[in-house]
């Protein structure tokens, strides 16, 4: 992994939350965990990931709380990874990722996986951004604001 | 950068768009151009990144059509970089990612940057997935149908 700087305290929650699943290897292990993948060698055949890099890659999610390991659903010795609620929350940035790539990395006819609904097997509809009261907003109708550290307590008197 | 498997031609839209843009200098660089910075040494400043790297993502990205590489401007010998439509799509990836970090990472005091709606400046509501009909969707609503070669025009006569 490329030496970088430590963004688990970044003010900015874009950054913090890359510093903990910007790569291609964690984000593809957690879309193959929400495709139902759950088990080592499962995850290994699925990415032809080095099993070295999978074994550390698994054990910083779990460290995170994004997967918790436990004994096999089968009774038998093997354990398996099971995204948390934290983990299974990570839906959303795989969703917008997905849907980017369908819309502007694929030519018209290229086979390509499809995200549906289970009930209709009809693709979702894509994600949009809504203020608060429902508005739908285009990106330049936002604007981030900077953190601004807590006030202090009124000093005691 | 770590040598890894292509993923450039893979069926699967999550692994194609995190082929070209999953690794944290990517995602935090146009998670700063939508925030508005523009030059070379604006986003060195920001992200604290070495100038040789910083240079190799962006010509990357300008080599995929996510930014484009204008004369600055204030009429000066300055380049600006700036978001294609096809990068500024990516909102919705830094805005779930945003939105993970918001619930997952920062304790209840944390002071953090907060993407707002310009008009009223409260934050914009959470992502949420969506059948075609509108119908809120659960992860577990949704299914990945795998990629399917088109079928072949039926034989000439």
């Amino acid at each position: 992994m490329v030496k970088r700087a430590d963004l688990s305290h970044a003010p900015c929650p874009v950054a913090r939350s890359l510093d903990l699943i910007g790569d291609w290897w964690s984000l593809l292990i957690i879309r193959d965990a929400l495709e139902g993948v759950c088990r080592f060698t499962a995850f290994q055949q699925s990415l032809g990931i080095a099993r070295g890099m999978l074994a550390d890659r698994l054990r910083m999610l779990v460290d995170h709380g994004i997967f918790q390991s436990v004994p096999a659903s089968d009774g038998s010795a093997y354990r398996e990874y099971r995204l948390t609620s934290k983990g299974e929350d990570l839906h959303l940035v795989v969703v917008a990722l997905r849907q980017w790539g369908e819309a502007h990395l694929y030519g018209p006819e290229e086979p390509r996986s499809a995200l549906v609904d289970r009930q209709r097997l009809e693709p979702v509809a894509p994600l949009t951004l809504q203020a608060a009261d429902g508005r739908a907003l285009q990106w330049p109708e936002t604007r981030v604001l900077k953190a601004e550290p807590f006030p202090s307590p009124p000093p005691a008197r």
